[in-house]
C-alpha cells in the first residue's frame, strides 16, 4: 500500500529534502519500478488467499481459481482506470484522505485516514509473515520457529529505522525488477510444461483433498474473491506520488499506473493458470508461490533465488510503513487531527517513539496471528478496501461537481469500482468477523473518534488562545522575584544577582521546620545572611510538616493575592554538575519546589543552571 | 540486625516525629520485646546452619552440635558484654558506623557503613527465604514453588512499604512474644521427652547418614561455628536505640541487652540440646525448627502455630530493612557520603525509589539463591561480623583513649570479641568463597569506593561554591529577555508581558527554514507582527536544517558574547492544558528549545505556563 511514503529520495525525519531538480524525478519506467514494490509484493500472498478459501470445497472448488482471479483482474482494471482519473483530478497526490477531504467532508476523510493508519500497521505484519513464509518454504526446518523469525525480522527493520535510514525509492528498483522478472520466468516456463517438474509437495496431498469435494456455492466464490483482492493492495501508490514524476507529471504517472495494472494482472492470471494446471492445493508450511516455483522450475537454485527475492521484497514492503506512517501523521497533525508533535520534524525523539510504537503494535499482531500470513491478510484487505471505496465515492462526487466532457462515464466507472470494493469490504468483514475482523471493526471507529477528539481540543485551545486575531498589547508589570535558599554559597549570590536583574524587588525565602536541629541551622543561616547583608530580605516560612514545595507555593499565592498587579517569578538556582553521574548528587530541592509551584500557582518559573566547572 | 531502624514509634519517610514524652519511651521489658525481633528471628536459621555443616561428618559430626552451640553462646556473652559497654560509651546510639567514625577514622567507618548496607539487603533475602521455609515445612506441597513464594512475599512487603506504613516497634511486641513463648514451650516439653513424639521426618534418614560417618576435623568445627554465628545477628539493635529508652536510658538499655543475650542464649542452647537428644539431621524441605517442633510437640495445631509465628516474625524482620536502610543512607548523606537526595525526606518519590531499589536487589539475591536460606546465611553473616569486628576494635581504641577505671579489662573484653568475630569473618569468607562469599568480597570495597567518590565530589563542589565563606555581594545586570515565538496568540501577548516585566530589553525570535511553505508562514507572521506592533523586535533566524533549538541557542550565545555585562534570559511560553491527556497535544517546541539552550548556553531559562481554562 504505502500511500504517502514512496516519494523518491525521501529523507529521514528531521530533515527536509532540498528542492530536487526535474532530472532527478521519475520517468514512467523508473516510476513504475520505484513505486510498484508494495503492489508486486502482494502477489506473494494474494493468490494463496484465493486457493485457501476454495480448498474448503476440495479439488472441485480449486477449479474456480482461474475464474475468481479473472474477476479480481477485472476489478484491478476498474481500479487502475479509476486511479488514472484520480491522478488527473489530484495531480498533487494525496490519496484517499485528500480525495475524501475535498469531496466527502471531514468525517469521511477521517475514516479514510483511520483505514490508512490500520493499513500501515497491518502492512508491516503481513509483509513480515509473508516474507518469513517464503523463507520457511525454502527451509522447512525453520517452520516451527516462524513466530520468532517474524519477530527477529521486525526487530531488524525497527533497528534500521531507529537509526534513521536515508530511504530512496530508487533502492527499491533492483529487488522489484528481480522479483517481477523471476515471476515472469516462472509463469513462462510453467506454461510450457504439461505437468509439474517436481511433485514432491503438491501431489502428495491431492487424493486426500479430492474426497472432500463438495458443491461450490456463490458465497464461497464471493469469499474467495474478497480474500484474493488482497493482491490489489499497493495499486494506489502511484496516484499518491504524482509530484515525484518528471513533467508532464500526470501523463507519466497515468502511464505508470496502467503499466502497473498490466504487469500485476498478467502475474495474477499467469499464476492462477499454473495453479489450475498443476492442480495445486494449500500445503502447510509451503507457500503457493513456492509450490509454483517448485512445480514450474524444479527444486534447484532458481527456486531459492525466487524465495529470497520474495523475502527481500516483502521486508522492504514492511519497511515502507515506517516511512509512510509518519508522513500521514504529519498531514493529520497539520489539519489538527493528530498531536502537533508529529508535525515537528525537528525532534528525533518523536520519530523514535513513532517507530517503536509501530513496532510494538506490529509485534502484537504477529503474536496474535502466530506468524501466519493468512490470518492477517483479510484484516489488511478490509482497511485497504475501505480506503479504495472512500476514494472512488469521492471521485464520483468530483465528476458530478465538475461536469466536464464525458463526466457521466467517468463517474459510472468510479461508482462501479466503489460498488465492487464496497461489496468486497462487507464480504471480508462478515466472513472473517470472528477470526479477527472484529479488531478492525473496533479499531477503525476508535481511531476516527480519537482524531475528532484531538481536533475538538485543538479548536477549543485555538479559540481560547485567540488564534487568527490580533492579541492584546503586551504591557509591563511590577516584577517580584522569589528565590528559595537553604544555605549561603556562590550559587546563592549568583541567584540573587540574576533575580535582581530580572525583578523590581527580590525576596529570598527559606523553609524552616520545628525540630531543634533544623532550628539551629536556620539561626546559623539568618546570622550569616545578616552578616552578608545582600540587600535582599530573607523570609522565613515555618512549616510543621516536612515538605519543601508547599510552603513556597503557598507564599507565592499569598504574594499574588496581596499584590494583584505584580508578576511573581520564582527563580530556582541549580548546579550544573561537571559530569553526568554527578547529577545523582543533586538534592532535587529545585525539582521539588518547581513541581509544587507549577502545580499550585501561575508564577513564572526560572531555573538558573550554574555551571561549576 | 536492623541497626538503625527499630526506634520505637518510627514514622514514615516525609515526616519527623514530634518530640515524644518520656512516658512514651521504652522500659527494659518493652524495649526488649520491641527491639529483639531480628535477634529472635535469627533462631529460625542459626541452629540449622550448624546442623547443615556438621551433617557432612554424619551422625558423629552432629554430636558436636551442642559444643559448637555452647561456643557460640560464649561469643554471644562476649558480644552482649561488649555492647553493654557500647551503650555506656555511646548513649546517643549509632552502632558500628558511629563507633568507627569516632575512633577509627573515615575509611573504617565507611567499611562499617558498607557492611551495614549489605546487611540490610541480605536481611531481606534471608528473612524472606527463612519465612517461606517455615511455611513450606508446614505445607510440603508448596516446596517446589518456594522461589515464587519468596518473590510473592517480597512483592507484598515492597507494596506495603511503597504505600508508606506507620511502623511502630510496639507492633512487633506481640509476634515476638508469641514466637519466643512457643520456642520456650517447645524446649521445655522436649526436655521432658526421652524420644521424639513424631518420628516421621527425623528417623527415616538416620541410618543412611550413620554410614557416612567420618572424622570430625577442627576446620569443620570452625566452619560450623562460623555458620552458626548467623544466629547472633540482631544483637546490636538495642545498642543503636538507646535514646528510645526511658530514663535512666543507659541502665535500662544495658539491662535489656543482657536480657536479650540471656533469652537468645537459652533458646540456642535449648534447641541444640533437643537436636542432639532427638538425633535430628537436615531433611530437605523441612527446617530444623519445624523438625524440632514436630519431635517435641507432635504434628498438631501447635506445630502449625509455631510455623506461622516463625513466618510472620521473619516477614516483619525483612520489613525492618525497608525502614532501616533509608535512615542509614540519610546519616551517610549528611556526612556527604551518599547523594544528598537521601537526606531530603520531603520527597516521597525518593523514598519510593529506595524501596524499589532494595526490592530489586533482594529479588536478585532470591533468584541467585533459588529461594534457599542456607545459601544466603553465610553472606549475611560476613556483613554482620565485619560490623561487629569494626565496632569492637573501635571500643578498644575508646577505652585506651579514655583510660577510665578498669579500662584494661574492658579493652580486653572488646578485643577478645573483635578477635572472635574477626576469625569468624575470615572462616566464613574463606569456606564459602566459591558459593557466594565472593559477592561480598567484591561488593564491600565497591561500596566503600562509591562512598568515597561521592564524598570527594561533594568536597570539590563545596570548595567551588565557597561553602562556609561569605559569598560575593549580588549586583544588578542589564537584562535581555529572548522569547521564541512561532505564531501570534494570547500566549504570545502573555509571554511578551512577562518578558517586559522581567527584562530591560525584550526580543522575540523566530526560526525560519528555506522551503516555500515555511517562508510563506514567516511572511504572514512578520506581517501580523507589524500590524500588532507590540514594541518588541521580531528577530528572524534562518536555518538550513530543520532544527529548532540550535539556532536559538546560537543566537543566545551571540548576544552573550557581544554584550558581556548583560544577563540573557530565554522565556519559553507554554500552554498548561486543561486535562492531563491534552499534554499529548503540546508540540514540545518548548522542551526542544529549553533542552538546546540549557545544553549550549548559560542563559537562565524561564518557563511560563499559561493556564487556558
Amino acid at each position: 500500500m504505502s500511500v504517502l511514503t514512496t516519494e523518491p529520495d525521501a529523507v529521514p525525519a528531521g530533515e527536509e529534502p532540498p528542492d530536487t531538480g526535474e532530472r532527478h524525478r521519475l520517468t514512467t519506467l523508473t516510476g513504475l519500478a520505484a513505486l510498484s514494490l508494495d503492489a508486486m509484493a502482494s502477489v506473494a500472498y494474494g493468490p494463496e488467499a484465493i486457493v485457501l478459501v476454495l480448498a474448503a470445497a476440495g479439488g472441485h472448488g480449486l477449479g474456480f481459481t482461474l475464474p475468481v482471479t479473472l474477476a479480481i483482474a477485472g476489478l484491478l482494471a476498474v481500479l487502475v482506470a479509476s486511479y488514472r482519473q484520480v491522478i488527473a483530478a489530484f495531480p498533487d497526490g494525496g490519496g484517499s484522505y485528500a480525495v475524501a477531504k475535498t469531496h466527502l467532508g471531514a468525517r469521511t476523510s477521517l475514516v479514510a485516514a483511520a483505514s490508512l493508519v490500520l493499513d500501515y500497521v497491518l502492512n508491516v505484519a503481513v509483509a513480515v509473515t509473508a516474507g518469513v513464509a517464503a523463507l520457511t518454504s525454502a527451509f522447512p526446518s525453520l517452520y516451527d520457529d516462524r513466530l520468532w523469525l517474524c519477530l527477529a525480522v521486525l526487530a531488524l527493520i525497527t533497528g534500521v529505522n531507529l537509526r534513521g535510514i536515508v530511504e530512496s525509492a530508487r533502492a527499491f528498483i533492483v529487488p522489484t525488477v528481480v522479483f517481477v522478472g523471476s515471476i515472469f520466468v516462472l509463469i513462462a516456463v510453467g506454461l510450457f510444461r504439461s505437468e509439474p517438474v517436481s511433485t514432491a509437495t503438491a501431489a502428495g496431498h491431492a487424493s486426500a483433498l479430492a474426497d472432500n469435494a463438495s458443491s461450490v456455492g456463490a458465497l464461497l466464490l464471493l469469499k474467495a474473491f474478497a480474500s484474493g483482492c488482497a493482491a490489489l493492495t499497493g495499486v494506489e501508490a502511484i496516484a499518491n506520488a504524482v509530484p515525484s514524476f518528471r513533467r508532464p507529471r500526470v501523463k507519466r504517472a497515468q502511464r505508470a499506473e496502467v503499466a502497473l495494472g498490466a504487469v500485476l494482472g498478467v502475474m495474477l492470471i499467469g499464476l492462477s493458470v499454473l495453479i489450475s494446471r498443476f492442480h495445486l492445493q494449500p500445503v502447510q508450511g509451503v507457500t503457493v508461490l513456492a509450490q509454483l516455483a517448485d512445480a514450474s522450475l524444479g527444486h534447484n537454485w532458481v527456486f531459492y533465488v525466487i524465495q529470497f527475492a520474495t523475502m527481500i521484497l516483502l521486508a522492504l514492503s514492511a519497511n515502507t510503513s515506517f516511512g509512510g506512517l509518519p508522513v500521514l501523521l504529519k498531514l493529520l497533525a497539520r489539519d489538527n487531527y493528530a498531536p502537533h508533535v508529529f508535525a515537528l520534524k525537528a525532534d528525533r525523539q518523536v520519530h523514535r517513539h513513532g517507530v517503536l510504537a509501530l513496532a510494538v503494535v506490529s509485534a502484537a499482531l504477529l503474536v496474535f496471528s502466530g506468524g501466519d500470513t493468512n490470518t492477517l491478510v483479510p484484516l489488511f484487505a478490509i482497511g485497504v478496501f475501505v480506503g479504495f471505496t472512500v476514494a472512488q465515492v469521492g471521485m464520483v462526487r468530483h465528476w458530478r461537481l465538475e461536469r466536464g466532457p464525458g463526466w457521466k462515464g467517468k463517474a459510472l466507472l468510479n461508482g462501479f469500482g466503489a460498488l465492487l470494493t464496497g461489496i468486497a469490504t462487507v464480504v471480508v468483514t462478515a466472513s472473517k468477523f470472528e477470526e479477527g475482523a472484529w479488531l478492525i471493526v473496533i479499531a477503525l471507529p476508535l481511531l476516527v473518534l480519537a482524531f475528532e477528539t484531538v481536533h475538538r481540543a485543538y479548536r477549543r485551545i485555538g479559540e481560547r488562545l485567540g488564534l487568527g486575531s490580533i492579541p492584546e498589547h503586551p504591557h509591563r508589570d511590577r516584577s517580584v522575584v522569589i528565590v528559595p535558599v537553604s544555605s549561603l554559597s556562590r550559587l546563592t549570590s549568583e541567584a540573587l544577582t540574576a533575580a535582581a536583574s530580572l525583578g523590581d524587588e527580590v525576596r529570598a525565602v527559606t523553609v524552616c521546620y520545628p525540630d531543634p536541629e533544623d532550628r539551629a541551622q536556620m539561626h546559623a543561616l539568618e546570622h550569616a545572611w545578616a552578616e552578608w547583608d545582600p540587600g535582599v530580605p530573607l523570609v522565613r516560612l515555618t512549616c510543621e510538616r516536612r515538605t519543601l514545595g508547599r510552603p513556597i507555593a503557598a507564599y507565592v499565592r499569598e504574594v499574588t493575592a496581596s499584590e494583584p498587579a505584580t508578576r511573581v517569578t520564582v527563580l530556582i538556582p541549580e548546579l550544573e554538575p561537571e559530569r553526568l553521574w554527578q547529577r545523582l548528587l543533586q538534592n532535587q530541592r529545585g525539582a521539588v519546589v518547581a513541581h509544587a509551584v507549577r502545580r499550585e500557582t501561575d508564577a513564572v518559573i526560572c531555573r538558573l543552571r550554574f555551571r561549576l566547572f
